[in-house]
């Protein structure tokens, strides 16, 4: 298999490109994906300040690397949930990382919040994944406002949105239909959230990350049954498979084509938001549900100890 | 397994609705499914004139069957394509059928028309089924409009919408998207088009006509390579063994969520329609396809003939 750009021996094949290439063609075109997705997308620009969801796994280490490269202002957050050995590994990655390439690095503990995952997982009754979920988004934004960052990237790659596109398109649920994208537009108390590799498929990112040499947390988290949208995601596999292209077309149609028809269906809903009374971040309520469920966590920590004294 | 409704021996399974049926509870959940179907669609009433296009397989024949029960003002109508003994053999079912339970049946030959498959095969450079098709759809409505049927129904059942439905959602076809649906209102020089077993499977419609011993004509076409959307088909077979019920949800949700979305971005579109020079069937052009497409087939069988005599 010859680099389809410069005739050299290839390293990876893209049917769903039409293409193979050699290790520094395959940077180039990896390179050249986020790039057009910067710029079709304006996600943003030179002069923004972008802070960057690090999980440690390839997708966001892969993205703070590339956009550090192009020398964007970037600035790495890790949310640190708790989570025992695992949590522990997963931010000595991301800690190895950010020092290797001098990036500048966010830690926020959520033992220290008062939200450890061990705890919402024993006695919150909604699954733990949602509400691990909402606790990360809310500390993204609360971080990015708090700190003065416009952008929030966040490494969701092809494969993420278009799985979680197909799960809302089966529902077809207008609300996320409306919503779904590369780019939700700063509003009130909200930064502007971009996913820049939304072009490239995991297969691509993982490729790089291997090819980069990034060390990633790859280990499941032990709280979950494994990774969302599995069932979804293999579906996929087989009609990219059976017709290669069709995942990204999937999703490229649906901003051009279908996106617009549900935003415009969609306009009149959306509750009024106020600052939530107890951390400030916008909710539709007195306290946002991140503060709720704080208050319930420590609620039962409180009354554990009271059955343990009496 | 018990039947659900009368806890008698069940004959058939139905995970999609969790419940199983005996022979004539089936029959009247059947029933049931067809009748919400013309009600909450408002697909016809029994003061309208009724042509129903029968292809000989066990959807169209169900369907003719369970309308002239419920006594609507049905007629049939058999395209004959032509295709010797299959075309032959699917007629002789058609005719046996209306004959037996004392339907009229309107029967238009294709190659007193002009247009007999195998020639098309032969002329045509375009897929065989495509052209297929366009002539049936041609002839259904001209059948009903010269001799004055308002209302036009063919057997589509479920998992024909649904997998129709999947091909236009992947490729997020806005303007199929807006017209796809159970009922598609009369306009100038078109009669209305309904589909009245659309909230049934093709599982339950087989199972309907083997119940009421119908004698279908189940050969596939000697020209077709496969039924169509054989591949969304066998996907949705998994999604909905996964998800019992997920299959009629994206239909129903479609029709009420996502349809009146693209249907608002869609109005602007439609070319202005006359009618065909030749027929009199509405056309964007002076002759409509079918008429070009006999034209075609004319010269052609010409200019062989002119051949062999030189």
């Amino acid at each position: 298999m010859k680099c389809k750009r410069c005739r050299e021996q290839a390293v990876v094949g893209l049917p769903s490109h039409n293409a193979a290439f050699c290790e520094p063609c395959f940077l180039l075109f990896f390179r050249r994906q986020v790039e057009t997705a910067i710029r079709r997308q304006k996600l943003f620009t030179r002069q923004d300040r972008i802070l960057v969801a690090l999980s440690g796994g390839k997708d966001s280490l892969a993205l703070m690397l590339e956009l550090g490269r192009m020398e964007y202002d970037v600035t790495g957050l890790h949310i640190d949930l708790g989570i025992g050995e695992s949590s522990r590994a997963a931010r000595a990655k991301v800690e190895a990382f950010c020092e290797k390439h001098g990036f500048p690095l966010r830690v926020v503990e959520m033992e220290a919040e008062g939200l450890p995952m061990p705890l919402v997982k024993k006695y919150i009754k909604r699954p733990v994944c949602s509400v691990c979920g909402k606790v990360k988004r809310h500390y993204f934004n609360k971080v990015a406002r708090d700190e003065g960052f416009n952008v929030l990237a966040t490494g969701h790659n092809l494969d993420d949105e278009v799985a979680r596109l197909f799960a809302n398109t089966l529902r077809w649920d207008t609300a996320y239909l409306s919503d779904q994208g590369p780019m939700l537009p700063e509003t009130e108390g909200f930064a502007r959230k971009v996913k820049p590799l939304f072009r490239l498929s995991e297969f691509e990112t993982a490729n790089y990350a291997f090819l980069k040499g990034i060390e990633i947390h790859s280990d499941p988290c032990p709280f979950s049954s494994g990774a969302s949208f599995t069932g979804h995601k293999l579906l996929w596999a087989d009609l990219e498979h059976r017709s290669p292209g069709q995942k990204f077309g999937f999703y490229d149609k649906f901003l051009k084509n279908a996106k617009p028809a549900f935003a415009s269906i969609d306009k009149e809903f959306g509750a009024t938001l106020r600052p939530c009374e107890c951390c400030g971040s916008p909710t539709s309520s007195e306290r946002c549900g991140v503060c709720r469920v704080r208050d319930m966590l420590a609620d039962k920590v409180c009354q554990e100890q009271g059955k343990d004294e009496a």
